[in-house]
C-alpha cells in the first residue's frame, strides 16, 4: 500500500527528530494537497520499514497526527488522511493548538493576504537567484548598503512610475523586508513623545502596535465606502502620521475619493504631518480605472509610499521598499544603518534582474485577470448562495472581499467554524476592529476558483444557518 | 587598446542613466583590482563606440573618475586607472565624497569587520539558493515564520552545540537579519522608561544609538585585557541591559575573564538584568583554547546569545540569529511578528542545506588557519616596522587587531591618511570611544596577507614619521 505515500516524504536523519520530521511531512502534505484525504497510509510495520525507523518512532508521529484531526483511523483498518480540506465532511475536531496558532495555517483556501503562490514562477525566479549569487562582487559580498541594493532602486523606481504613476528616483528608494519595517522605521524617525497617530478602523492589524510600541497616541478613525473620513476623527491634537491605504482600504476595498485624498494631502501641509500610504495591493485592480497613487498627486514631499513584493509575488520573499520624500531619504539611511537589518543583497540583485527582464509585469499581467474573475466568482457565489445575510460588497480590485452583515450574526464565532470546521482561512471583519466593530467577514480571493467559491459559499450558508437557529430557539 | 577594457563592462539601456553607469563599472573594476593600477583605457571615441553611446557621455564619465582620484590623465595621452591599491605611490588627491562616505569602500584592505568574500564559496551557496527556490512548498511561499525557518533554527541549534557549546533548543533560536536586529529587538522587550544599558568602552559603535533610541540612559563601561570591568561601571541604578561581546571584545580583541563572567551572571541573576552576548566572530580562535560562551555556562535565563554569519560566511548576506532564553521566546516571536521584517524563507532554506550538509563546517575549518596566519603575519610585520610606536597587542583570534600607541601620535589623523593615501580601510580606535578616548589603530585581518602585512607596516611607518615630525617641529 505503499502507493499512498509519496515520493518526497524523506527524512534527514542528520536532523535528528525522526518522529517530528514525519509528523511534520504528513501534515504538510495533508494540508498542501499531496495526500488527498481519504488517502490510505501504509501499516506502521511498513511505513517504519520504508523510512528505515523503529516502527515506534512511526506511531507516535501517527498518533499525534490522529490527536490533531490529520488522520482518521477505524478499528482493524490503516489510518487515512482526514477530509480537512474544504468542500468536503467536517473532518476530525481541530486540536487547541490549531486554533491558537491560525497563522500556521496560512495555504487554507480564502485567507486574506496571500496570493496565489502556486502560480509563483519558482523556477525563473530561482534561476535569477542562482545567477546572482554567482555573479556577485566581492563588494557586493562585503557590503549591503543600508537603504539596498542600487540595481533594485532603480528596477523599483522604472516599475513604479509605469505602473503607478509613482514619481520616484532611484535615490528615494529604500529597500526593506516588509510594508511593516517601513512603518516602524517613519514612526521612528518622524514620533516624538505620544504623537497622535490616525490609523484606519477597520484597517491591518499591525499598524497601531508597531506605532503604539513608539509611544504613541493611535487614533482610529473610521472609513466609510470612501475610505478614511477625517472628519470622523476625534478632536484633540493634528495626527503628526497618518497612515492609509488609499488604493484599496484593507481589509474594506474601499478607494479612497479624490476629495478625500486632496483633504489629507491639504492637511498635511498644513500641519507637516507625514502620510504613510500603504499600496500592498494596487497591481490587481478589477477593470475600472485605479486612481493613480496619492504620492503622485503630493507636491509637498508630505507622502511616503509603501509598496510590497509579498502580494504581488510571495509572503515569504520578505521584500518591500519606501519612495521616502526627499527631505527624509539621509534620516531614513542613517536609521537603517543602525541596525543593517535589510534583506540579503543576492536577494535583491535577483529581484533586480526579474524585474529588469520584465518577469515581474509578465506575472502582473497573468494573474490580474485571473485574480479579478476569482473575486467575482466569489461574490457572485456568495451573493446567490445567502442573498439576505449579505450586504453585497461594491466591485473593487486587490485580493480581499469584505463582507458586512444586515443581522447580528456572530462573525467571530462564523469565522471560527469556517476555519476550523471547513478549512477556510476567511476572517472575522471585527478582528480588524479597534473600537466599533462592524459584522461582516473577510474572504481572500486569490484562491476563489469556481470550486472554491462554490463550496465556500455552501459552508457560509450551512453554518450561518446553524448559528441564527441557535441564536433564536 | 580595447584590451584593457574588461569584458565585463555591459550597460544596461533598459536601466538609463548610461552615464552612471559607465563610471560606476569602471570604478568597481578599479577598486576591487579587474583594473589594475596604470591600465591604460581605450580613447573616448573608441570606448563610445565600443558601448553604442555617444562620446559626450563617456567623457562625462571619465571626467568624474578623475575628479574623484580613480583615473590619471597626462596632456596627450590616454587615461590610466590611478594607483588606489595599497603598496603603490600615493594616487590622486582623495574627493570629499570618498571621505565623507567610507561605507562605500567595503573592500579596501584591513577594513575591520569584513571577512575574506573571495573566499566565500558563491558557487556552492549559489547551488543551494537555486535548489531551495525550486523545492520551497507552497507553504513557505506563502508564510514567513516570525521566529524562523524551523529548518534553520534546527540546523542552527546542533552547530552551535557541537562549535561553541551553546545549549540552545530549536525553539530558542530566532533568526534575524543582523546582530543589531536582535539589539534592537531584546532592548525594545526589556527596557522601560531610562532604564539603564551597559555597553563596552570601546565598543561596537551602533550599540549606543540602537539602546538610545529606545530611550534607555546607556553607560560605557572601560574595558581592558580581561574585557569588561564591572567595577569601573558609574554609579547609579543597576543596568537593566548588559551588551558584551565576551570572545573577543570588539575592537580589543579581549577575552573576558572567567572570574568576571562569572560576577556578571550573578549580577543579571540578583538583579533581573539581561545579558546580550555578541558572539560576533568567535570561529576563529587563535590557536588557544577558547572559553566557552556565556550562554553556557548560564543556569538563570539571563543570557540572550547573539550570532551572525556575517564574518563567516559573508555580510551580505543578512543573516544572523539570537538564542533566547525560554521565558524570552514568545514575547520576541510576537514582537517580530508585528513588522514581519526577517529573512527571506528562500535564503533561510539554502543556509539550513548548507549548514546541514557540513558546507559551513568545511567553511570555518579552511578558514581559520588562514585568518590565523594572516593576524600573526599583520603582528609580526607591525611589530618589526615601528617597535617604538607600539604596545604589541595580546594574541588572540577573531578578524580584528588593535593596536594601542604609547605616544600621542593623532590616531584619526593617521588612519584617515592610511586610507586616503594608502587605500588600507584602518580604522581609528578613538572611533570606538564615547567618552575616554585612547590612541590606537583597529586592523581588519582578514585580509592580511603577507603583501598587504608587509605594506601596511611599511605605509603605517611612513606616515606616522610624517605626522611625528609635523607635531615636533
Amino acid at each position: 500500500m505503499s502507493r499512498a505515500l509519496p515520493g518526497d516524504l524523506r527524512l534527514e536523519t542528520a536532523l535528528g527528530d525522526l518522529q517530528g520530521q514525519i509528523y511534520r511531512a504528513l501534515r504538510d502534505m495533508a494540508l498542501d494537497g499531496r495526500l488527498a484525504p481519504g488517502s490510505v497510509l501504509p501499516s506502521t510495520r511498513n511505513l517504519a520499514r520504508a523510512l528505515g525507523v523503529a516502527r515506534s518512532t512511526v506511531v507516535e508521529a501517527l498518533e499525534r497526527l490522529k490527536a490533531e484531526g490529520y488522520l482518521e483511523t477505524r478499528a482493524g483498518a490503516a489510518a487515512r488522511i482526514a477530509l480537512i480540506r474544504p468542500g468536503q465532511e467536517i473532518g476530525a475536531a481541530p486540536s487547541p493548538t490549531l486554533v491558537r496558532k491560525p497563522a500556521a495555517w496560512p495555504l487554507l483556501p480564502l485567507t486574506p493576504g496571500v496570493p496565489d503562490v502556486q502560480a509563483f514562477p519558482s523556477e525563473v525566479f530561482a534561476r535569477h537567484l542562482s545567477a546572482a549569487g554567482r555573479r556577485l562582487s566581492p563588494t557586493d559580498l562585503a557590503f549591503c548598503p543600508p537603504e539596498g541594493h542600487a540595481p533594485l532602486r532603480a528596477a523599483i523606481a522604472r516599475h513604479l512610475a509605469a505602473s503607478r504613476g509613482v514619481l520616484a528616483e532611484p535615490d528615494q528608494v529604500l529597500i526593506l523586508p516588509s510594508a511593516g519595517a517601513g512603518m516602524a522605521l517613519f514612526a521612528a524617525l518622524c514620533l516624538k513623545g505620544h504623537d497622535r497617530v490616525w490609523v484606519e478602523e477597520p484597517g491591518y492589524l499591525s499598524g497601531p502596535a508597531i506605532f503604539g510600541a513608539q509611544g504613541a497616541e493611535v487614533v482610529a478613525v473610521p472609513c466609510d465606502a470612501a475610505g478614511l473620513d477625517p472628519d470622523l476623527a476625534p478632536h484633540g491634537p493634528e495626527p503628526r502620521l497618518i497612515c492609509i491605504s488609499p488604493s484599496h482600504q484593507f481589509p474594506t476595498g474601499a478607494t479612497l475619493s479624490l476629495d478625500r485624498r486632496l483633504g489629507l494631502l491639504d492637511l498635511a501641509r498644513r500641519t507637516g504631518a507625514l502620510i504613510l500610504e500603504d499600496d500592498y495591493d494596487s497591481e490587481f485592480p478589477l477593470g475600472e480605472r485605479v486612481l493613480p497613487a496619492l504620492q503622485s498627486i503630493d507636491r509637498s514631499g508630505s507622502v511616503v509610499y509603501l509598496g510590497t513584493f509579498s502580494k504581488v509575488l510571495a509572503p515569504s520573499l520578505r521584500l518591500a521598499f519606501a519612495i521616502a520624500p526627499f527631505n527624509l531619504v539621509e534620516k531614513a539611511r542613517a536609521h537603517l544603518a543602525l541596525t543593517h537589518a535589510g534583506p540579503a543583497v543576492v536577494l535583491q540583485a535577483a529581484l533586480a534582474e526579474f524585474i529588469n527582464e520584465g518577469r515581474l509585469r509578465a506575472h502582473i499581467r497573468r494573474m490580474a485577470p485571473l485574480y479579478a474573475v476569482r473575486m467575482m466568482a466569489l461574490r457572485q457565489a456568495l451573493a446567490e448562495a445567502a442573498p439576505s445575510d449579505l450586504i453585497p460588497p461594491p466591485p473593487h480590485g486587490g485580493l480581499q472581499l469584505a463582507v458586512s452583515f444586515c443581522d447580528q450574526t456572530r462573525d467571530d464565532q462564523l469565522a471560527a467554524r469556517l476555519m476550523q470546521e471547513k478549512g477556510f482561512g476567511v476572517r472575522a471583519f471585527s478582528d480588524f476592529h479597534q473600537g466599533h466593530p462592524r459584522r461582516g467577514l473577510v474572504f481572500g480571493t486569490a484562491s476563489a476558483t469556481d470550486d472554491v467559491a462554490r463550496q465556500a459559499a455552501r459552508a457560509f450558508t450551512e453554518i450561518s444557518n446553524r448559528l441564527t437557529r441557535r441564536a433564536s430557539p
